[in-house]
């Protein structure tokens, strides 16, 4: 069975947007051998002054890949810190590695712009310009085949299998390239229309009660041109219609309704809103399961052990071809 | 009792000009809890490409060390690559270096230039960068209160007090800023009147034989105007008279005599010699000793396991400090 590795900063709560990303992750665990990874050193390149509080943020990542429906039996889900070989990994690829490599990654430059100079971060650290060296060696120590990605990712999955490359080149061949697996991410905004973002405050989390997914969907803006509820609407620019596409099997009908003046926004929204309570629902049961002391601990305990098994051998194999 | 760790690169055997470094090494032993690291993580960042017999190369170091005198029940010595946490460290200490402090270390613009441009190495790497930040590692994760040092380490050591100051203002005070302990390091020039090194085989290796110590000192040049054995001698441009300052005694003694004309150079040199016998003879006794199968593994396993216990110790406080 080939292998997959992918991760996430625990940097606060999911929301919808990133359930996508995770409905894939869960898709592929039948596929792959799969391990996903809490990348909290990451958490630390663009965000070492925020005092982040990081063990509750492992367990909230945790349970919420869970409560969607991520199974521990079928893949294993690891907290990057305490696997050391990342690390390790990351200080020999180091050594083989041009800057000027790291210096040309797309990324780098763009958000030295966004967040740097426009976000007020500090991303002048030896640290932030090797982010993608780390990340490369996140993959590579578990010899992943494929790595599920967005498509801002692409660049450094690139680096990565020149990562791989490079060092088969030199020393001998032990890692695959591992190919990007781009998930189809469909472009979600917030309830405001802008990108959906916790720090917007327009975002429904993946754990918002029945009250909270109704009060985020009265919130979202419809056609300013319909003021009355036969009137025609326009759902190209409606939130609510953007949501029902996603979220909604039945949204040509909402169509066709919206466009003949036959249901009014009050309606299409409760509409929405309990279809988003049916898609959350049982996400908040499995998370009453997960939230269970001990539960998530011995679920990282289990997938860092499966992940030892397989860093320990490519570590063996690392150090066998590089002679130490 | 404060602590001390130094380290050496095991890029192959050590000749006497390593002698003074050893043996203020030595003299510590007594006055400090030292930690002495056989840094194998440092030997790739300026020959990745040389693919070096690392294991090879780690006994012989330690063997030199050991028979100078050395002594695993006043010192531990340790291994670089097993202790994981160098790693650890050095990745964490990353996220928030600036790449501006690595690179204006001085070194850094002259070893590209010298080993690099006209040494033929490769030293445009991420890891070539971020070496004195490894270094710094190696050093904090011990918290080290001091470090014996040439005077030419003198502004890694500084970064790695920059490094502790800077940590402990970002996460709250963790680091002791070690202090140089910059040793008396003689100018001791190879047989041949260059700087003595291994490669341009002008060295008297540290476990030379007799045979072999008398063949090099009658290979050391002396001063060319003196023609016969009662001649007036010049010591300040005779190599063996340099060699006498360091290794003799009576190095008075010997000048008087060369200016007087009432020592000739092939009894000079005989004197030498049997002077550097006798210093090297007992290396050569304990290295016996040390040779029979598995010492030298149990000193570097004692020797991990003691470093282990501190570095848990200190990775725990710096984890505890970034709320990791």
């Amino acid at each position: 069975m080939e292998r997959i590795f992918s991760g996430m900063r625990p940097t606060g709560s999911l929301h919808i947007g990133h359930l996508s990303v995770l409905l894939n992750w869960i898709a592929l665990q039948d596929q792959y051998e799969c391990y996903y990874g809490i990348v909290d050193w990451h958490a630390l390149t663009t965000g070492y002054e925020d005092r982040l509080d990081l063990p509750a943020l492992i367990r909230d990542i945790a349970l919420d890949w869970l409560s969607v429906g991520l199974d521990p039996d079928k893949c294993s889900i690891l907290v990057q810190s305490r696997v050391k070989e990342h690390a390790e990994l990351h200080l020999l690829f180091s050594m083989i590695i041009p800057i000027s490599w790291l210096e040309r990654v797309p990324t780098y430059k763009d958000q030295i712009q966004q967040l740097g100079k426009e976000g007020g971060k500090d991303l002048s650290t030896y640290g932030f310009l090797g982010y993608p060296l780390l990340q490369a060696a996140d993959i590579l120590v578990y010899k992943a085949h494929a790595v599920p990605v967005g498509e801002d990712q692409l660049p450094h999955i690139e680096l990565c299998r020149e990562v791989a490359r490079r060092f088969n080149h030199i020393y001998g061949p032990v890692f695959p390239e591992p190919k990007s697996l781009v998930g189809k991410v469909p472009l979600l905004p917030g309830v405001d229309g802008r990108k959906m973002s916790k720090s917007y405050n327009n975002a429904i989390s993946l754990t918002a009660p029945t009250a909270e997914i109704n009060k985020k969907v009265q919130q979202m803006i419809t056609d300013p041109a319909r003021l009355r509820k036969d009137d025609p609407g326009h759902p190209e620019v409606c939130i609510v219609f953007k949501f029902h596409q996603i979220y909604s099997p039945e949204a040509d009908e909402v169509e066709t309704n919206c466009r003949g003046g036959k249901i009014g926004c009050v309606a299409c929204k409760k509409h929405l809103a309990a279809n988003l309570d049916k898609l959350l629902s049982p996400f908040r049961e499995r998370r009453a399961y997960w939230e269970k002391p001990g539960r998530v601990e011995k679920v990282l305990r289990d997938g860092e052990e499966r992940a030892r098994e397989i860093v320990t051998a490519t570590m063996k194999d690392v150090r066998a071809a590089m002679g130490l």
